[in-house]
């Protein structure tokens, strides 16, 4: 994704805490009481510009949907979708995928979401995917027991690594398409980058997992 | 695949017991006997008209190759393949591939490949597919500790359905392609219909995977 510098973003972001959380890590073990909800929780890593977990927080009202992208630049597009709305289920976080287990306490999450997660083709790269073992390491310690991970791409071999990284791992694999648009696996909501690819006849791949 | 009624295949096969292994439950555990070597034994379950076993059994001459397939007029075509060359490291059973835990001891194979099997794409026929948990148990009694399961098709359904029930079942994925034609897996040999599909630009999904 091309990321266009906002030099107000920041400030955007920074004036909205009722969606953006500025200090997760003092959230751990309390997303419960910050959603005044006892509902389940759902993180997506990577929001990006925020589709996503903006129309799935507005499609499922009884989920509580966190959105975290590295970049304010792309996080602000996220906040200004959910502005145009009234979202008390979504909060968003500026942060590294790296650092979910400095916001979350074990078993805090129920589902976890990557969607088209950036590839990195080179193999000297492997570790920065985002299905690499160090960061299964970490859904396993934030997803619940019968918690699941759902991931979506359009990229080939980023697909077939996860494939083989989440078994190696020890992951059970519970669904899985090869075409998700032409699949009968329902209530699929896109991406901004899935609607784009998808609709020049890219293949979707998708698959559902857990942990043992 | 069509098969074409050939009266005179039952004779064939009977009369080269060189290849042809008419009486395979009497060699359970004794296999290696057999073929007068400690060689490793490779079986493909679903052998069709051979091609594969055969180019195998040629590529490897220090491996031993079983190529099991259900009908006489099919396997009377590997037959005639392998009697075109000499491969004292190929045999051929004519058996339901449901029966092999009667043919080999635990342990008694090191690799086993199932190519384009059946799809059996209606969901009251899952039972039949070459990959239903029904049949993975009896790989994994008939495999090595350390051997694997390689599998190749052309059937989308067929491959979401395989990596599933593997995964479900336990098994580990070591490799995987989506497309193992433009993939970077080496030494692939090809069977009849993977040249002909293949010709027609549709791709070939591949696996390799182990119990643990």
């Amino acid at each position: 994704m091309r990321v266009r510098h906002k030099p107000w973003a920041k400030d955007m972001l920074a004036d909205h805490p009722e969606y953006v959380v500025a200090e997760p890590e003092k959230l751990v073990g309390s997303w419960q009481d910050e959603f005044k909800n006892s509902h389940p929780i759902h993180l997506e890593i990577g929001s990006g510009k925020g589709q996503f977990i903006v129309n799935m927080a507005q499609k499922y009202p009884n989920i509580n949907f966190i959105g975290l992208e590295m970049f304010d630049s792309v996080l602000v597009t996220a906040l200004q979708r959910a502005l145009e709305v009234d979202l008390p289920n979504l909060r968003l976080i500026r942060a590294d995928g790296r650092k979910i287990t400095e916001f979350f306490q074990s078993g805090e999450i129920s589902q976890l979401y990557l969607n088209f997660s950036d590839p990195w083709p080179k193999s000297k790269h492997a570790k920065r995917r985002l299905t690499h073992e160090n960061f299964l390491t970490n859904y396993q310690v934030v997803l619940k027991k019968d918690g699941h991970l759902q991931f979506k791409t359009d990229n080939q071999n980023l697909f077939e690594y996860s494939l083989v990284s989440l078994s190696q791992y020890g992951m059970v694999v519970d669904d899985i398409s090869l075409d998700l648009h032409n699949s009968e696996i329902p209530d699929n909501v896109m991406t901004e980058y899935e609607e784009k690819f998808s609709s020049r006849g890219q293949a979707i791949y998708y698959l559902l997992a857990h942990f043992k």
